[in-house]
């Protein structure tokens, strides 16, 4: 968790001499203090990354004016960057189907101060009753059953949505229909799945079974940001456990839920803290 | 490690009530008693398969005896299955390139008797000064350079070695060689490769520099069966370890060797306690 | 899960040459047939350890003929033994303070079939409301506050409701009361506590606390059975993460939470499925 | 492994704001690039930690001049610091007894060029031929068996042995001799030892007996610098693998055996990076 009263600054620009003096100078001068920093230098493609945590000092300038005296610095240098307040919250929008332990994971982390959201909206193809025994009072729910035929129509609706409760983020936390090239190019860098395998392994549907036949002994979830190539976006986290020849497809099932729910939760989590940029088809992340 | 006075017995064949009350009194009545046991039914395909570590009772009747006493159980339930002393050692041999991280690692636990095995040959492409800084005295050593020209010719090399030697055991430690099908068939469950990557995850050429390109956060690797469907084989052991972005691919590949190492050594360990027994495509590993 | 119609069986007796034979025997001329079997022997102490779960035949004799024919068998070999149907639901009470995460964990995998138990009751020293964001609509709720006074009082308290229940099982969900000596020896065997670090470090309060201040890289959680020896009961489950000098000991409560549900939650699986058996202050697990 | 031609630079001192910019316009300002960077502030000391590593930008001033230069600017923030060339190859000294599978791995990553080190010389209470399968050819070897009448004199012809080959670090590869409280001072914070157990668990002696007599369900190692405090000393690096109840004294042995090599490995390769900064009785690891 971030300090509610600091400053998030994340940015990506050509690598060249002098960028770190020239950022943490600034930040010097406009009264902030590093409070945690990370950085990165892709050698592959020469573009430099930073993630920076700034605590006010007394008699300092604001965000405002912080954030307006950063962006010749950013200019100079070409960066694309971000900046907030860590006290802002994001705004999420939870998609699911029928399988809620995703859903109840985060619901959970959020209720107990875990997680620094707003929980906007929550999606379900399912009607509302599939989630009795996980507390979403107060939390809007918008059922959108998905046929072949209502498709296009429904992802406008989830479009609509997005747009008018602002979400920031949209995390499909087990949703089981798969976003159109237009929605997808949409949500670009703010839409996160849960991938039931450790990918590249058992894209596509049914991976738990398809783990069973080629009788691999490690199964897996993988959490990345949703493009409209299925199941190839950027890689935010990964995590596996072991398995044996005991255990049945229903075994791997059940075993995989508790890797989605972790894996999926520390990919919010990073995602949360700005702790996640997007590198083309890969993701640096400043992990603490 | 198995007890060294023991017999180690595997079996499979088709599930029917009554096989281990059969087996047990057999043994019981040879004069042995069960050591260590381990069964397992695939309700896939209703076979049943099963290791036994039987420990000689004063008086019993010798292990000839006892194998052969064991016969007609076998036969009444159809048993495909194996009888040694755990005492006889596994005749090994080791092929291998110029990366020797899996070959070091192998004799290091052979020459301080944690693998309790006969190396009766190394084979490799590379001459025997690549291995200089590995202690293999007293290991006969072919050197076979392969060429495109040569490679069947040097196969049959291979093929006789193993014949000659009586090797029961081949493990492709790093052998950057892909098996023609007709030797991979020959060698048909006594031959063990490692991929360095996780199955089905990257087969092929540089799986390193494949995990480095699609940016994933874990790697590892895989020790397998050797069949003529290249990286299909049957899966013994897999492992991975956390990446960042961080890592180059010579991270990778540095990181990678440790992985490489373990989960051969454990899928060699596996073979040579008699602890694998193929299942189809799959295996069933009674891993203590 | 087990197979909801069989039968699940465990033992312990001195180790002798022919007791799996003999077993073995007896449950084929029940008319069973053993699903999955697991066996130990202890060879510090001579001791043998079993668990069978066996299917019934077509016209077997039903389960209280087969656990009587058994009883003769038991006798013979000395055995502590334990049958029951796996149909048969544990009855599971749950005790816990006011950190919940354990105790939702543990709800949502009952509520979701993953668990295969009653919950009779829930007995907290905080009030009902504290868990106003956990869905434990149907399951009694005993408010139990504890103060030094009235220690004694509200154990009787406990106990009276284990017996009024007929709880099979304990689980100390993060319940931060130290229970006597007394009423430990009255749940010796069936009574889980989840203690918040890898022990036998960091015994006592604050475990976090006390790792931050070592500054270990790996934190911890154990699933132990409670003795009246303070977390020195056998251990049934342990898992760890990595951790590094960046985690605050909020931080590391934060991970611990996913550790500490991790592992209590397949303790209980391990013992709702009666695959741990006591051996003195050690368990046996015969894990899946 | 860091780049060839780049400095290292660890500091240390009170935090203040401004500091990152003062180093980073002084690298920049010395013709120096950073190539990667790690901070971190110990909120509970107000002590902050930073690693540099910095590759030159043609035409900068060299290494002595940079050194130089930085220097008002250590004394500017009271810093204690270090810059070093990461070509100048740090020296090693290893401390063995008789099990040397540390031994043999250290030897093996730096013959395989993994670990950038100087090794200049093997101290043993074991003669030489101990170490018969191990190619330690062209390494100083020195037999200096310990018996408790001439532990004294030999700890100081130890420390000669640093002086004369100006060893920069000392690891106790299985060294099974407790150093004296003043050998400890003199290698502080220049003296690795690994210790076969997850501490603080299991201090002192046979921590695999113990492990097996308290029944845990985890095993682990920890590298640490030595201290007078036996086994307290600052954690560098732990890790931990899963065991059962099925597992002998000896069996913890031979898996230990894997962990401790990683462990120790790691360790020192986080000590020859630089990337180990001492923090009181802790360290700030920045693992890359």
């Amino acid at each position: 968790m971030t300090n509610a009263d600091s400053v998030i600054c994340t940015l990506a620009c050509p690598d060249r001499p002098g960028i770190v003096a020239d950022v943490s100078a600034n930040i010097f001068a406009a009264g902030y203090n590093i409070l945690e920093a990370g950085q990165f230098t892709d050698r592959s493609t020469g573009r430099f990354f930073m993630r920076l945590e700034c605590g006010a000092a007394p008699g300092q300038s604001g965000f405002e004016a912080f954030s307006k005296g950063f962006a010749p610095v950013a200019q100079k240098w070409d960066m694309d960057w971000k900046m907030r307040p860590a006290a802002r919250k994001t705004r999420v929008m939870l998609l699911v189907s029928k399988f809620h332990h995703c859903l109840s994971d985060l619901i959970y982390r959020w209720r107990t101060d875990e997680f620094d959201m707003d929980i906007v909206a929550i999606v379900s193809n399912h009607p509302a009753d599939t989630f009795d025994n996980i507390d979403i009072s107060g939390i809007p729910f918008h059922h959108l059953p998905v046929s072949r035929a209502n498709k296009a129509e429904q992802e406008e609706q989830i479009w609509s949505l997005v747009q008018q409760t602002q979400a920031d983020l949209v995390v499909l936390a087990r949703y089981m229909q798969i976003l159109s090239d237009e929605l997808s190019a949409r949500l670009s860098g703010k839409c996160i799945n849960i991938h039931h395998s450790f990918l590249p392994s058992f894209k596509g549907a049914k991976p738990y079974h398809q783990a069973f036949e080629r009788g691999v002994k490690v199964i897996g979830a993988t959490a990345h940001y949703v493009t409209s190539d299925l199941d190839e976006g950027p890689i935010i986290h990964q995590d596996i456990e072991a398995i044996s020849h005991a255990d049945s497809p229903e075994d791997l099932i059940r075993k995989g839920r508790d890797i989605e729910r972790l894996v999926l939760a520390r990919a919010v989590q990073f995602h949360l803290e700005d702790r996640v940029i997007l590198n083309g088809t890969k993701t640096v992340v400043f992990a603490k």
